[in-house]
């Protein structure tokens, strides 16, 4: 293989204009290699203002000529994503997309099957992605096993300060609401992450650690006094944000465990990994990486890997290293 | 995809069963989906021995019917590399090599071509890898940009205690010698670290970091103070080790930089990669990557991956996810 590969830029079609699609769309919009082609919402208010220099459109464009791949970047529900993927597969299009169920989408073989074979039908690639499930939980802890004689069991913890994140997200792990409102959230996966299941069902299967249950337990942490940060008051007793904690087991013995927490005014953000083994592995990024940019980037990054993969459902696992690139020019 | 690939085991064929090929060939038996089919040795005192159960051969074996995976832990010199790489397509083989220089192998760009026409002609993948070039300062690198938007450049640092380590390991950073003696040797490269080169060739082409010169210093470190450990000691006056800095710059301005330090007495052993962008990430592995072990480990778990890939010359940055196993049964 040459090490220069001269390439026509890649057309992406993100379909979504929330928060998410709209950063996908700037991160395309400024990557090497891709150009925005265009962004489709189904929302009236959304229809026709500009993302990333793009005017929003209500319906997907027909076939082009050029290859492209489309970001669906709509829903956490893969029984909801599979009409929207068979739709971009039917018009040619390679799919990326942050639907955590998609990440490891043979929890629900029945739409996992099916859009694997629209795909290979199309000979297009489709892969669920993000910063989590698609990296710190799964894509990373099995990159870091690559120099492991053996592999006995993967932990991974997710640590962040909510303080520093935007209100949303303080809002998306309960911060200073009522605990028993926000238990029942988080029991309802309404609040709090959702894909520890997803990633360790993709670590445990890849590295042929056999498992025979998983368990997610949620909790959510309470303020013990007041605290104040960045300008908001969490009082006591009230929610400072939630902790999950997935394990996947055979015969009891744990084989892959998750960890996420974010609270207001927690000590320090970082997200370690920990390979059992041999050699044993510890590896720490300290701050983190943060959330909501990594799965901008990392769904961008993914475009040119799936665009040049071949037809069918892919996991993070079976597709080429994703990376970054310097900017253009 | 489906989750579960059933597969046959690959046969795999060891040439050199000096202490990497010795280490591979038992990684390579003890290895989920790998079978050890053969293991071969120009040294006639090898001839006959037993490695890892298996017979040291003379010649390489005829061609099977099963594809199979050879494993060439002969030489760092891709220019003695290319003629057993190629009798190993003849015979049908995909290759994994610790060779440094084939870890980026278009810094020699003539033999890189031919070995590349002669694996696509052979419909077999041809890869170098190894702990270092293959994993800690490019591979690894490589994997933690993918989620970044932007990145500017990359800093390796990879700092190990020789006291820690085998005395050869010891013996190739000089540990006791005379410091003048160490450094010729060092500029010879006949002590110290190969590979800083292909690891910044190998990085800054996949993140199109753009580079106009790469300049490596090499110096030894002497000790100022007797030192003793693990019931060696070292005089004052007499090597510790060696520091190597490898800088690819643009302009003057670094895109990669690598650092290896190996002395005797270090204070802390650690890997530590610095991906300079958007966002900013700072990871450490605490002790670092043991280096024997894991070349042994990321060849043997190159092997599945390198069996499947399409014939041609391929490097990590474009080869699906290189992963650990669990223990068979």
């Amino acid at each position: 293989m040459p090490p220069h590969r001269t390439q026509a830029p890649i057309e992406v079609v993100i379909v979504g204009a929330g928060p998410i699609g709209q950063g996908v769309a700037a991160a395309v919009a400024r990557r090497r290699g891709l150009v925005l082609a265009a962004v489709v919402d189904v929302d009236p208010a959304k229809v026709g203002t500009q993302v990333a220099g793009v005017s929003v459109r209500r319906e997907l464009p027909p076939p082009a000529d050029e290859p492209r791949v489309a970001v669906l970047t709509t829903t956490s529900s893969l029984a909801k994503l599979e009409s929207q993927v068979l739709d971009c597969l039917d018009r040619g299009m390679a799919v990326v997309s942050t639907c955590e169920e998609l990440a490891w989408p043979w929890g629900a073989p029945e739409p996992a099957r099916r859009i694997d074979e629209a795909a290979r039908h199309a000979g297009r690639a489709v892969l669920g992605t993000g910063v989590n499930p698609g990296f710190v939980m799964d894509a990373l802890p099995l990159a870091l096993t690559a120099p492991c004689l053996r592999v006995d069991a993967v932990r991974v913890e997710r640590v962040q300060d909510a303080a520093s994140r935007r209100l949303p997200f303080q809002d998306k792990v309960g911060v200073g609401r009522e605990p028993t409102e926000v238990q029942a959230a988080l029991d309802a996966q309404r609040v709090g992450h959702v894909g520890l299941r997803e990633s360790a069902a993709l670590v445990a299967t890849t590295l042929g650690l056999v498992t025979d249950a998983f368990v997610e337990t949620r909790r959510v942490v309470v303020a013990d006094a007041a605290i104040e940060r960045a300008g908001r008051r969490v009082e006591r007793g009230q929610a400072l944000g939630v902790e999950q904690l997935g394990r996947a087991t055979r015969a009891g013995q744990v084989m892959v465990e998750l960890v996420f927490r974010a609270t207001f005014g927690e000590a320090q953000s970082y997200d370690r990994v920990l390979i059992e083994g041999e050699p044993r592995l510890d590896v720490r990024i300290e701050g983190g990486v943060p959330g909501d940019v990594a799965t901008c980037a990392i769904v961008a990054n993914a475009v040119p890997v799936v665009a040049a993969a071949p037809g069918g459902l892919h996991t993070m696992a079976d597709l080429p290293l994703i990376v970054g690139a310097a900017a253009p020019g």
